[in-house]
């Protein structure tokens, strides 16, 4: 959008004496050029934020509660059965007028059974991950919805360009839960990616401030995305044990691991231990297999199991302290990020 | 620095007919607070970008080119012996008249020699790594030399401070060569050292750009410290094919390794991967050692074997596909920088 802001400080005429005394207008002319982020757009938002979808925290009470809050929130359908999924659908499209979305892993079992669900409840926006962004895109878009795919390289950004997809997050090392197996970090991704792909552009780990923020789009992101700090929220249905561990986890206490299978990031709890030294020692995969038994990520995060259960989070709780509410979160962020634009803005260089 | 720039736009009194005609004066105050960034004064440079002190890559001809590029050049002696460092120091003082300095890895096992010689010749700046803070600190102080120490954690940039230092490099886990056990990434390791510290913050680790310069800056960081980008330029003294290695290298084809002895971040060569699958298969730390072997980075970078040889580089290497002068770096930057400020500046937000 281009606004033209045209001052006319002065301009009048005056008689002096016999003969007109003429002034000359002054005219300052003030031309900004202020872009509107691509994803508040695509999205019809008004803060390019979106709230991750993550397993056993972003139901709807979470994703309704982002999306009122001007960004977009996302009901994380990973660890939902299909019948769950349609109730967090109908009671967010209750909860809020906002648009939302949901977030689908293409590797879930019942994934037919899911983009059913989906469609029938009038879904706007699938965001998808941990698959092959050809598989469903043309589907949900010849319904209409809104596609973005999730990656960690810039090989697969292009392939969710060719498969049509509207948009791309782009998600670095630091992120919590799966994680690619480049190890690529975000700060390295986000202008990789910038310059592969011309579809919107959305950074994803390690970000969880309105400085994150600021430094996303320097590196040519369009929007951002965030995990750690929601799944921290009052409105994530994470167990309140998962999230005090979330504000306590020091600095450098979380790891990749499971390098062998699917990497995650997780807290080095007595479980993440475990499973690490069996890596260390050389294990088989059957052997991890078996040591990551079932339902762990369950235990950890939804039933508050601090050492038996796997707890996915990025390596930004480290520099997370509070449980708030998401709106505070949202609000927080968008005015750290005025901040340090001003900030930048200033700067003698 | 501040600027206070008042326009007097018009200033007069006018008389018309008998009675005084009286215009108010309008005076348009514009108020900049233009703040260069501390390390521009510290080290007493033009831009906020120091050249990475690195083995095998960073001697005088690359540290002079950047100092008289108006950034800082380092001289990296880790890979000196101490005449030679004597030798380097002597040559970049009559190759440039602009401050640069000199980096020591504080494990060097002759370090006392490296440090009189510093002192000796007069060096004025010196970055340490690799060690404690406190062991040199207050020595180089005494004889007025601007200290920066480099850590990859909050705790250890606490202890610089403590230590007296000038300032901290916080490098982050995509960086090239040694790196810290957390594996801490820029994104989030600068944010957190800037809210403990308030000495001046040189980040470092995925920066080759004025987009990741300006992320940086939005970060919390008042610099930045750049290797990979300059180990590739024609000044720096790595082999000729480790330079074309560099801007070959595809994306995600670093990694950190070596993590059961000194973490460091290779290109996936054979000989990364002797080393990469002797630690999967759980190999001894002696195995480890002796595999290794002795000279593999000098054989590596300075020697171009690009198989048998160490090749220490950062996960940026994947956006760098060009061997370009220093000043030729270090002036793209800047631009770069320049426009991603606009960019930011102008968001409808």
């Amino acid at each position: 959008m281009k606004i033209i802001i045209t001052l006319n400080l002065m301009a009048f005429h005056y008689p002096t004496n016999i003969i007109n005394l003429y002034f000359r207008a002054i005219a300052l002319k003030i031309n900004f050029n202020l872009m509107k982020p691509s994803i508040c757009n695509l999205f019809n938002i008004k803060y390019p934020i979106v709230q991750a979808g993550m397993i056993w925290c972003s139901g709807w009470r979470l994703a309704s509660a982002v999306s009122n809050a001007g960004a977009l929130g996302l009901i994380g359908s990973g660890s939902m059965y299909p019948d769950v999924l349609r109730e967090h659908i109908q009671k967010c499209k209750k909860a809020t007028n906002k648009p939302f979305g949901v977030n689908v892993p293409l590797l879930y079992p019942n994934i037919e059974e899911l983009m059913k669900i989906i469609v029938e409840e009038g879904v706007k926006i699938v965001f998808t991950s941990a698959g092959n962004p050809k598989t469903w895109t043309q589907h949900l878009k010849q319904h209409k919805i809104t596609v973005i795919h999730v990656v960690s390289n810039v090989r697969f950004a292009l392939k969710c360009q060719e498969a049509g997809a509207d948009g791309v997050v782009a998600e670095g090392f630091e992120a919590g839960g799966h994680n690619g197996r480049e190890e690529t970090t975000t700060m390295v991704l986000i202008p990789m990616v910038r310059k592969a792909i011309s579809i919107p552009l959305i950074a994803a780990g390690g970000i969880g401030s309105g400085a994150g923020m600021a430094a996303a789009f320097a590196l040519g992101a369009d929007g951002v995305q965030v995990g750690s700090l929601f799944a921290a929220t009052e409105e994530s249905s994470g167990h309140p044990n998962f999230k005090n561990a979330i504000v306590n986890v020091p600095e450098g206490e979380t790891q990749l691991t499971l390098k062998q299978l699917t990497p995650v990031r997780l807290i080095k709890n007595k479980f993440f231990k475990e499973v690490d030294a069996a890596e260390k020692r050389g294990a088989s995969q059957e052997e991890l297999q078996h040591l990551l038994g079932r339902a762990r990520a369950k235990k950890g995060m939804f039933e508050g199991d601090l050492e038996e259960g796997e707890l996915e989070i990025g390596q930004i709780s480290g520099a997370i302290t509070q449980i708030k509410s998401a709106a505070q979160v949202v609000e927080e962020m968008m005015k750290e990020f005025a901040e340090v634009r001003g900030r930048i803005k200033n700067m003698e260089i």
